[in-house]
């Protein structure tokens, strides 16, 4: 059996990383959502950037850039974390420069495991289905909020590990990731509800920007699966078809 | 209105702490209740200590010693951490140092707050009116197991978050309170299934030390408040009465 380890927040990592398996991120509200959006879209590579001035320098060089801070634009960015923003027009065939407040920065940190993959509501049964196929363990690490536990993170946390259990290739003895899927089997039938008790709700709506809530928290409306390559996430077909 | 602030782990404890807070530690299994008991049956005072040496040498000294590391007895202490072992015939009018693996280190981290008392299922009504008669904020500091999330805290922070909601003079915007007391609200009439999930129950149970979870869970056995003053826990009308 293959395990399953939920980390809450980045700062917890140290306590669940494991070289060997595989780590999805997830930032449900908003970042890995707009990201399965971009590659829904046919973005050919998101480069995901850490800080401010990287993703300055990389609009310098003539980028696409997608960058956020605490919700809002940033001045020199082409457009925010809207999934809304990913779109065809926006991202198809292109190279996109990506930064964001907790997501981006969640990305290279897991990237100590030996792959990273994107995961949101959006693409839940598509990964799940891929994750069991790789038969390794399995880190789910939410992004969370400024390295506090959120409960959009944790709630797809809970799901994801619901999925993979009942392909019965998975266990898990990890407490967070029981927890976690004890919050979504109570909750999944009036997920708005939940997470409309979040945090992260609030910061959405003082900036207008809460009406991509049902959105993020729609599932399966796509199928791609980011995934990390060097510097960059590419779709996972991509990757095996080379 | 006064905060209500959940920490999940001591590894997140810089992200909750406040100065001005009254800090509750808990190590449901078994530390905090374990204390809980020491003061219902008349220690004159707990003396926590972090390491191993330093509890053996407070032995040295002719404390009674009550330690454990993983669950077991040191073997040079007089007894370990079952609520059990803290009888009126053990620690009744005396000193009584005590060490273990989560409890006393997440103790001595919460000392950054105003004041720390001690919570546990055994004392959560009285802890609860006494923490609404301070009027301060208040952060629910988790031992957690090794800087882990775990389940018997957290389902008692969020029971002792249902509670002081339920004074009206606590608000709250922390999702890990939220999280916490959507896991109570969830899990209370059925309390044993839930705790019997966690990881801590088969670290007892290998040691056949799970027969104390019944009582580790069980509400309002005792009206005491332990509280750190200086290096010791005094029973709070002790401190008061002063």
């Amino acid at each position: 059996m293959n395990k399953i380890e939920v980390c809450f927040t980045p700062a917890l990592f140290d306590y669940h990383k494991n070289e060997n398996a595989i780590a999805v991120v997830v930032d449900v509200l908003r970042a890995t959502t707009s990201i399965c959006s971009a590659f829904k879209n046919g973005v050919k590579t998101l480069i995901p950037v850490g800080t401010e001035n990287e993703a300055k320098a990389m609009k310098e060089k003539g980028y696409v850039v997608a960058a956020e801070r605490n919700g809002i634009k940033l001045d020199f960015a082409d457009f925010g974390n809207s999934p809304e923003n990913f779109s065809e027009e926006a991202v198809g065939g292109k190279e996109v420069v990506y930064s964001t407040t907790n997501g981006t920065k969640t990305i290279m940190l897991a990237n100590y495991c030996s792959d990273v993959v994107i995961g949101a509501f959006s693409n839940l049964s598509a990964l799940s289905e891929w994750l069991v196929k790789q038969n390794k363990d399995v880190v789910i690490v939410c992004a969370g909020w400024k390295n506090r536990f959120n409960i959009e993170d944790s709630v797809f946390a809970g799901a994801l590990t619901d999925y993979l259990l009942k392909s019965n290739k998975f266990d898990t003895i990890c407490d967070a990731a029981k927890s976690a899927k004890f919050i979504w089997d109570n909750s999944k039938d009036n997920l708005l509800s939940l997470i409309n008790s979040a945090a992260q709700k609030e910061r959405l709506k003082k900036n207008n920007l809460d009406y991509s809530i049902p959105y993020c928290i729609t599932l399966d409306t796509t199928t791609v699966i980011p995934i990390l390559k060097g510097d960059r996430l590419l779709e996972v077909s991509e990757l095996e078809n080379r």
